[in-house]
């Protein structure tokens, strides 16, 4: 079975009925999406928050009932996939360009689990360049201070004309040689006027689910 | 002499042939900008940036020349008024609404100069609410991650609709009973997803002018 497959399937054993769940985006979250689907067709009786457009509609398509966000004052589970994740459960997260709004549903989810295949599990952040979300005024300035902090950013593009987020922002991508004092990183970022918001994901996750190629998934809980 | 009168003019001392100017927004930095432009008309060559629209307008009524931010590597000098200020030249700032701007210029600045009248100098921070600029979507869920920090945030409107920044976002005004470690809450804050910016200014004043009864203005230097 695709690893990918494996682990999202997995994270779906995680839902009990009567829950609001985090929904994320995806190659590995959209496996945990179906399962969701077909137990919700069985009859599990669960809400869903998606953190993009993408997978609103693939929900939709499922039969999942859904919240907006402001009818949420709290969630029982997130289901994610990231770019990168290491055994210490830090997260590069943002590829997609929904880091903000993934992060958003990750900090107030109590539980946050992590779909991954091996090829994300690494020893050390910054090999994946850290998507970093940034106010379209002033964001020359803004990448030059980000730069301070060791990275190379670049402003990142689609069809020519800069990459634009779902709240109207820019995203540099950040090439570091890599993350060493992750926390630190994280809140120098977000200290930087300008910045709204970054990929690193700290002391969020609880569970790592990794598809491995035998056996079943593999599962850490923090 | 009006009070703001004499802290802003004084702050114009500090402007130098060649300078790239930060301009600031509000009724002490007002005075501030027109004693820059009498200069300007005098013969005095410097390059202004403005951190709103109405500063643009009036600077450019007084005949200062002015930069884009994406044509800005650097800033001399930046004057601005404060909500808020305290002897260890901690700020408040952001009534106005363009709190972003304002810190991303300041921040940026080699000399951030500060004007305000008495009535604005405080012992400690937070009987003015702190302005905190916050994406759209899924405001209710920051609004509620940022009152866990102690206050009671308020949507700032104008005319029944939500106050839309610069930028895009909202503000919520947050009332604290006061605002004892600085530090720890400007990074609080921008670590809760969904904050843009925040109107606590610290560590960035390098000089606080106060318009006094008597005499002269005031010159406090960090």
């Amino acid at each position: 079975m695709d690893l990918k497959r494996k682990a999202g399937e997995k994270a779906a054993k995680y839902v009990e009925d009567g829950m609001i769940v985090g929904l994320g985006t995806g190659s590995t979250a959209y496996w945990a999406i179906l399962k969701l689907g077909e137990l919700v067709a069985d009859g599990l009786n669960i809400k869903g928050i998606p953190t993009s457009k993408n997978t609103e509609e693939l929900a939709q398509k499922l039969g999942i009932p859904m919240l907006k966000m402001s009818e949420v004052n709290k969630i029982d589970v997130a289901i994610d996939g990231a770019d990168e994740a290491t055994a210490n459960f830090a997260l590069i997260k943002g590829g997609g360009g929904a880091l903000l709004r993934e992060k958003m549903i990750a900090s107030i989810a109590k539980q946050f689990i992590v779909v991954i295949d091996p090829s994300k599990y690494v020893e050390r952040l910054g090999q994946f360049p850290l998507p970093v979300e940034i106010i379209t005024f002033g964001w020359e300035i803004t990448s030059s201070q980000i730069s301070l902090l060791g990275c190379k950013p670049i402003l990142r593009r689609g069809n020519q004309a800069p990459f634009v987020t779902d709240n109207g922002n820019y995203i540099v991508d950040c090439y570091f040689d890599s993350i060493v004092d992750r926390d630190g990183m994280n809140t120098a970022l977000n200290s930087i006027p300008g910045v709204v918001e970054n990929g690193l994901f700290v002391d969020m996750a609880d569970v790592l689910i990794i598809g491995r190629e035998n056996g079943d998934a593999e599962v850490l809980s923090f």
